[in-house]
This record gives structure tokens, C-alpha cells and sequence, in this order.
């Protein structure tokens, strides 16, 4: 990914929602990225307390949490992002008590229909807002297009993120009319980086899922592989071709679908509880206590189940461990 | 629950995988519970080493962490269940060369199609193979019958739970006809603890989700109240009537379906990504910060998300922190 936006002449912000790891983040910053993104402040505090400086915190701060926000941009190079003129009044107004200004975008809804003002002309009021409120400075525009993330035929995916390009250029062009610079762009995730890149008008682009992948993306974005699985063991062989493993939903997410069986495409696992989950169509005798590897259908809702990962080389060994750190940080 | 099995002539073995907290467990001993059940054994090694003396383990060992098992049974008293001749003989090889006696219970299928050995005459070599064994001791029969838990008819549920006990009662008298006393027979969650009861071959009941309650387990046994909430705040107002909140994947778990909105039933929460969730149908108007209280939908995977609880008194007041210590003890 950081060849891919180095040759494409963007940024690379890569979300650290995935990962969750501050060892991890400072891998991508020595690659070349200019910083990360968190998606709440509680994981952007992990992140700077661990040494990574450069944040954006890609959800909007709201009263009960923006004395967080000012504490941890008077440490560190926070952006914020902002879609509400009330919040903007009040947080530049926390900012220029403490005699500091918050770099910050303003949210784009280009199509996902979650947080931003929509695409277009209503953007404009709120960008001179943020640009005449002392505390805060105009740093560009947020457009995340979350809904092509998991499109996955390539061509429908890349259209219709194209169309969330055109939004934010449209946006962007509108905002310049009023003799406001627009100096980043930041969008895309691991499904789109690459047609983020093509189009244009991104800057910078904030994929997460690239570094470790799961069995949903690989459907999507090929061009990486599958860095994270799950180690279960079979605690049950009493249901005949049916294995009972000890790995259930607190073990493995199942919001976008259940996990995959490592290399075996013939077996599926079916959910079974908190603690257990069952396992068909692997060939072969198996005994309590096997091992099955199971590939993750979701990798930042798995991770986020964890406290640490194990790391193995590819010859099998084991290399150590790594505190997943910024883990149920939801707020 | 506790006032239910004593009126009831039961043991009270509260399952501690739905509250994960060693002090909420000390209190249900206090109000006169036996010891706790624990999913698995990373549960059980915090739980002891937190004070708590007695814990059944209701998932198998495997002998990559059979040692585990070993060495909590050394300094606690640790029961186990079994349903597997393989792993009974190595389990008690290595507690007899440990000079220790596991206190085991064999695990019978009585419907759940998960793990134990299929009720009636399947069950007895085994039990028979446990007493033979240097190392074990049959204490009894656990035999779960997890697929009635959600039933929400009272009257299905009750039948289809009677069915279950049934199987036991038949599985015990062919155990004991081989002169093998079956002490303890342990079963039963919040949803069928009554009918378990009124049976009368359960000697020992586990219920779980009883001490917090969910919006699921609600449905099924109003006779608990609900006592666990999470705590959102709107993030965005622009989506017109529907409110973007901070609270997705990370914060409530959706296998048993989305979160409610606490107090108002024309209010419904919509997925909207790991970070992001949406409310449709709350009266008035809403400015981001606002605040919205949820009603998980599972208990256990909810609370699994968080390192801690906030404890706060019926009149609002805050209470203390209380720290989830077995979050994430999912092996």
C-alpha cells in the first residue's frame, strides 16, 4: 500500500482501527506514511502515549468527550473532523481557551449516508464557519465512501467510487469559489485506494484493512494477502463429520459473515455459541485437541476481541507477541 | 436466582462467563452459591487467582492446555468435564503424575448437539472409564441444554427443556444400575433454572445471564431485570431523523441481533460499521452530544467488548468502576 500511494503521488494515512497497534503504526510511518488515523479518541490517546505524533481521529468529537480532544492536540499533531456548526463553535472555543488551534476537516457525505453534510453547496457554510473560528483551522475534506468498500465486482465497485470522487471535486471546486483553499482531500479505503489514486482529487487515502486482510476483503482486493488467523482447537470429536472447536463469537466476529477454515475452501464453520463453534467438510480422522485455523471474516471487529497477537514466521516459528493496545477503545 | 434454587432444593452454580467479574462473583457466593462455572480455563485462572476457590470448567481440555488445567486443580477446586476416552486418560496421567485428583463430570448431549456424549447408553463406558481412572473422580453429569435457553413460547420451552432432563434422569438410572453412584447432575440456564427445578434431576443448576439480563433473554424469563446498558452519544445530526451514534461493532455485540434503545420501543438502532450505529424513531430533537442508552442484545459478547463497568445507582448517581477481568478469556 505504500508502494501504491507513493507511485500514485498521494499520502498514505493508514487506519489504525484495524491493527490497533502503536508497534504496527510506527512500521507504516517508517514505510512512508505521514501519520495515521484513529477512529475515536480513546485509541488516538493509546497512540500518542506510545510515541506515533500524527493523528486523525476520523469521528466527530462531541461535548462530553472534547476536553480529550484539546488535552491530546496540545501533545501531538491531532486533525479532527467536524459536520455541525454547533460542535465546531464549541470545541474552537475550548481550543482558544487552552491557546491552541485544532487542525481540522470538515466531513463529507459523498454516499454512505453515515456522518457528514452532504456532498455540495450545503459543505461551503460550514468550511467559513470552521475558517472564522478562532481554535480551529480549515485543513480540507473528509469523504469516506465506507458503502464501495465491499462491492465486489471491480468494475461496479470502481464506479460507483468514482461517483464519490466527483462529489468531493464538485465539493472541492464549489469551496474554492470562495477563495478557501482546499489543501487535503483524504478518503478510501482498501477496497478503493487504488481507484482514490486514479481519479484525482484525493490527497491522501486511509485504508486499514491492507495490513492484515480477512476473508471478506480478499474477496475484493487481491493484491494482499491474509496476515491474520485464528488458532482453535477441536474440544469435541462426539458429533461424527461434525467437529466442535472451542472458538465461538468471542473468539471470532461474525458481523460480516462467519470465519473461513485456513486452506481448506471444502470445510465451513458454523456458530455455536459464545465459546464454540462447529467445523464440516474437513477430510480426514480427527481426535480432540486438533488444531484449526480459521481465517477471519472481519479483521478489526476480530482483533478488537484480543489483547495481544502471536506472531509466527512463515516457517511456522514463533517470533513473539504484540499488545493489540488500542483494543475496546469504542469511545 | 439465588432465593429459586434454594426454595428449589438446588445447588446455584452461577455461569461467571456472562458477568466476567471475580467481585460479582464473590457476591453470588455470599448469597449462598456453591462455586461458578467458567467457559474456559483462562476464565478460571483469573477467577482463583481473585479469590475464588471453586469453579467448574464446562468446556473440555485438550492437551495443549490440559497443563493449565493441572496446575489451577493443584491450588483450587477445579472440576472438568470429559466426553472423550483419549483425553480422560491423559488427563488423569498427568494430575496422577502430579499426585492430584480431578474432580470430573461427563458431559452428555442431551439435545444440544455440541458437546458431550449422546445421552443414554453411550455415556456409561465412559463414566465407567473416569472411575477407573488414577487421577479423576466422577462427581457426575453435566448435560446443557443450550438450544432451549431462547425459546420464547414458556410452555415449548418447558417441554422441550423436560425432554432434556428426561434423557438425563434415563442416563443416570443406566449408570447407576452399573452400580455407579451419579452424585451431582448439573444443568440449566436463566431461561429454563424454573423448569430444571420442577424436574428434579438436576441437583445443581448454572445459570448466567440472570445477573445483568439482555433484550433477548428478556423475552424469555421477564422475571429478571435488566441491569446492564451502554452508554452512546450522537455524533452526527445529519442524516435528517435518523441519529448517528459512536456505538457499532466495537461497542454491542449483534449476534443475537442489534441493541434496543432503552425506555423507547418506537426507537430502533440500525448496524452502521465497527464505529457507528443509527437510531430511527426517537421523538424530539437532537443535537449532536446527545446522549442514548442501549439495551444489548447478548450479554456476554457485549460485555466481552469492555475492560470495565461503570456502576451507577438507580438515581443516577455514579457508584465506581468495576473491571471486567475475564474479558477476552476466550482459551
Amino acid at each position: 500500500m505504500a508502494a501504491l500511494a507513493r507511485d500514485g503521488g498521494v499520502a498514505l494515512r493508514p487506519h489504525a482501527k484495524t491493527h490497533k497497534s502503536p508497534v504496527i503504526a510506527r512500521k507504516q510511518l517508517a514505510l512512508g506514511a505521514v501519520g495515521i488515523c484513529t477512529a475515536k479518541i480513546g485509541e488516538a490517546e493509546v497512540m500518542v502515549a506510545n510515541g506515533i505524533d500524527n493523528v486523525l481521529i476520523t469521528t466527530e468529537p462531541v461535548p462530553r468527550n472534547m476536553d480529550r480532544f484539546i488535552a491530546l492536540a496540545a501533545k501531538a499533531r491531532l486533525s479532527v473532523t467536524l459536520d455541525d456548526a454547533d460542535i465546531a463553535a464549541e470545541l474552537g472555543r475550548r481550543a482558544a481557551a487552552r491557546g491552541i488551534v485544532i487542525t481540522t476537516f470538515v466531513d463529507v457525505n459523498v454516499g454512505q449516508e453515515r456522518t457528514g453534510v452532504d456532498a455540495g453547496a450545503k459543505v461551503v457554510p460550514l468550511v467559513e464557519t470552521v475558517c472564522k473560528t478562532k481554535g480551529l483551522r480549515f485543513a480540507g475534506l473528509q469523504g469516506y465512501e465506507g458503502h464501495c468498500q465491499g462491492i465486489k465486482d471491480r468494475d461496479t465497485r470502481r464506479a460507483r467510487a468514482r461517483e464519490c470522487y466527483d462529489r468531493l471535486s464538485e465539493t472541492k471546486r464549489l469551496i474554492e469559489d470562495h477563495g478557501i483553499a482546499v489543501a487535503t482531500v483524504t478518503t478510501a479505503g482498501t477496497g478503493t485506494a487504488r481507484f482514490a489514486i486514479e481519479h484525482g482529487v484525493a490527497t491522501e487515502i486511509q485504508p486499514g484493512s491492507y495490513c492484515v486482510m480477512d476473508s471478506s476483503y480478499a474477496q475484493v482486493e487481491p493484491m494482499f494477502e491474509n496476515a491474520l488467523f485464528i488458532l482453535a482447537s477441536v474440544v469435541s470429536v462426539q458429533r461424527g463429520e461434525t467437529l466442535v472447536i472451542d472458538a465461538g463469537w468471542k473468539a471470532a466476529s461474525t458481523d460480516a459473515g462467519v470465519p473461513a477454515v485456513k486452506d481448506q475452501p471444502d470445510a465451513s464453520y458454523k456458530e455455536a455459541g459464545d465459546e464454540h463453534g462447529k467445523i464440516s467438510g474437513l477430510a480426514g480422522r480427527h481426535r480432540a485437541g486438533d488444531v484449526v485455523w480459521l481465517v477471519p471474516s472481519h479483521c478489526d471487529t476480530t482483533i478488537n476481541l484480543y489483547d495481544r497477537y502471536t506472531l509466527v514466521r512463515d516457517d511456522g516459528s514463533l517470533e513473539g507477541e504484540l499488545p493489540i493496545a488500542t483494543r475496546g477503545k469504542s469511545a
